[in-house]
């Protein structure tokens, strides 16, 4: 099968193939730009999504576009990198090469492999049909779709049917960690908004918002005080909470949470995530969740020439903790493979144990609370919350979208009009 | 069947359903706002579009939220005003009801009905499918993903195929009206300017944007002088204009102008449109275009009831000239509807005919260019466009999307950067 084109006059210089355009892997090629190295970003979709503020797309709190940027208008000024659409299917370790959907392969010097997670259902798939979860803007769109359907299922139904109205004005969020705990305080002020100004027939004492979670306090990898106030924000908003719930089946009629049969039309997953598929194209070591075990470089056994990054890899640190699953430690782990890889072509020196340097955990609930862990610091409500807006702005991909995100947002502080 | 729930204690003030909410149903629905009449809204959808500017989020200039704007937000201030998610199948004119697809049905004392066009492809049903119109929004962003994705193709092509990458950098648009012109134009500037900036294989010598009229020029509504200043400043984009186009076949290879076969996997559909069923529901005389033929005052023969109004009716006004199929007619055509009803309700005076005030048209090419016509004066260039651009923010539905869009162009013209 013939290669890819390449950039004219170019042959002896490194080839470096980055597959997923997430937060590690756009800093990977961030990290590598205009250091002669030739730069190959493979991603399924032509662009990149802004994750942690997927759930106010899915709430109708931002558009689309506020948080996804095209992948090669972030890398446009970087001359040496190309960037693929295309599904990759696997690759070829000995003979050095990505295999493509297509049938074509891509050849490299250097690979980094940062293709995320997707959704767990703890071995039962057939789950996710009725419980999508949230990890791209389709999902996001879909189940925003779903949730204004419901109510608007319900503002019409007919007097005699109204036994029947309650299963559309139930939302289940499944999963009491930040994404669920955010998606449920969205979908509160959603849907008392909207019941208070724009329906006339159902009001906000019809809703219920439920989030289950499975451990004894929401947010289990914060401190405790944040779970608890995470907790009573939420109750704030008329969300009900069940700690220790196990959810033991869902179908076409709502979710069961151990014995308890709960009639709904939307259930939303925000459990368990597994890794990409990763592992098995290097026929690699990995942990319960798939995710591949990596150095302390990041680099796979036995193929000091491929690393595995975020939400895909498996690593407990230099400081003796695992690195977590989430945007920042992405983009540290793609920024130390830069280094290491900028240092191995010029032929500097050894390559350095990767430390994830946690900055805070930041979570919000709905339109003024916030919980955040800075260091030592333990803080919510308001100043939480202003803290978590501007981190996100300032983190979002693109000066366009924190603009956009930023006039937004203030719009919805000062009219709580949201677009839909 | 039993009918809908009914506003508490209303029961002897008339009831008006009001079919689609496009610029003509909500004409009416506000126009009779808070005079003690019970509306009732009900559309497929749960927004209204702003049809004119749909060819903008197809090609990526705008995002569907900026041009789409919930029903009930719209109509949250009058409160005897209900809005129905719903799909209607008929009307019992006998018996003073339209026919839901769920079954149930809903009563009626006046009837308007606004449920627009649809593409027609003059009896080739089959050229649908290759060959897309733009009359909703998820119409809109198959057709933006279909062109982006195309030139994603092209991009990663090899260079033993390179003879195929043509029919992927072949766009090719099906009618030279306004819809047509602005369509050609945004898409001629939205390739150049991803080519020019975020692409590294293809450049803007591999573009082909073809315009397809069947008539001797474009804009054949408008002055054939700004037909002509159109057809200019097309040009200047690059898009190639074929006048005395007839297609005579669309397939999966492309697309067939007279006896000429051009290759290509993007054609739009911007010529022949088709009214809905409204004339079927009614049994009522329509045109060639399936327009229910309508009395002076808009109501359907025999039926001073039922009204038929914007691009499902067609009328010679008082002024012996058919009232076009534009937005503008729509919305005055349901403003005088309203009015009439609200004579009719307080029994103060006849029916009025109705005249259509025709302030002006416009057509934008790019980003730069527009042709206009207000009564006698045509201007053609920048002036054109900023009274373009003015106008349609102005009337752009709803404050909120009216600032979103004008910081938008802004943005846009600034930066010509594009969100995708």
């Amino acid at each position: 099968m013939p290669p890819v084109p390449r950039l004219p006059g170019r042959d002896a210089v490194p080839r470096v193939v980055v597959i997923g355009a997430g937060f590690g892997g756009l800093a990977v090629a961030q990290g590598l730009a205009n250091s002669g190295t030739i730069i190959t970003i493979v991603d399924r979709q032509n662009h990149h999504v802004f994750q942690p503020l997927l759930y106010q797309v899915a709430t109708a709190g931002l558009s689309p576009a506020d948080i996804a940027a095209p992948i090669r208008s972030i890398v446009k000024r970087q001359k040496e990198t190309r960037v693929l659409l295309a599904e990759v299917t696997g690759v070829n370790t000995s003979q050095r090469h990505v295999l493509l959907s297509d049938g074509n392969t891509l050849e490299y010097d250097a690979l980094v492999i940062a293709t995320g997670a997707r959704h767990s259902y703890f071995g039962r798939d057939e789950w996710a049909e009725h419980a999508p979860g949230i990890k791209t803007i389709d999902d996001a769109t879909k189940v925003r779709r779903n949730i204004l359907l419901a109510m608007e299922r319900a503002e019409t139904i007919r007097q005699e049917s109204l036994p029947d109205r309650d299963e559309y004005l139930t939302f289940v969020v499944v999963g009491g960690g930040p994404t669920g705990v955010e998606l449920a305080g969205a979908i509160a002020e959603l849907t008392r908004h909207a019941t208070d100004m724009d329906f006339r027939f159902i009001t906000r004492r019809c809703l219920r918002i439920i989030l289950v979670e499975a451990g004894e306090r929401l947010l289990p990898t914060f401190p405790a005080k944040l779970g608890d106030a995470a907790r009573k924000a939420l109750e704030g908003l008329g969300v009900l909470i069940r700690l220790n719930g196990r959810v033991t089946d869902i179908g076409d009629y709502g979710v069961r949470i151990g014995d308890e049969r709960i009639a709904t039309t939307t259930v939303i997953w925000a459990a368990g995530v597994q890794a990409s598929d990763a592992a098995k194209w290097l026929d690699a070591d990995a942990d319960r969740s798939g995710r591949v075990k990596v150095e302390p470089d990041l680099s796979v056994p036995g193929h000091p020439e491929i690393f595995v990054i975020g939400d895909t890899a498996s690593l407990v640190d230099a400081s003796g903790r695992p690195v977590p699953g989430v945007a920042p430690a992405a983009k540290q782990e793609g920024m130390h493979v830069a280094r290491s890889l900028l240092a191995r072509f010029t032929g500097r020196r050894a390559p350095l144990p990767f430390r994830y340097r946690n900055w805070g955990n930041l979570a919000t609930i709905g339109r003024k609370r916030a919980v955040a862990e800075i260091g030592t610091l333990r803080i919510s409500g308001l100043p939480a919350w202003l803290l978590w807006s501007t981190a996100h702005i300032y983190f979002l991909v693109g000066f366009r979208n924190r603009i956009a995100v930023g006039a937004n947002w203030l719009w919805n502080y000062l009219t709580f009009e949201t677009p839909r």
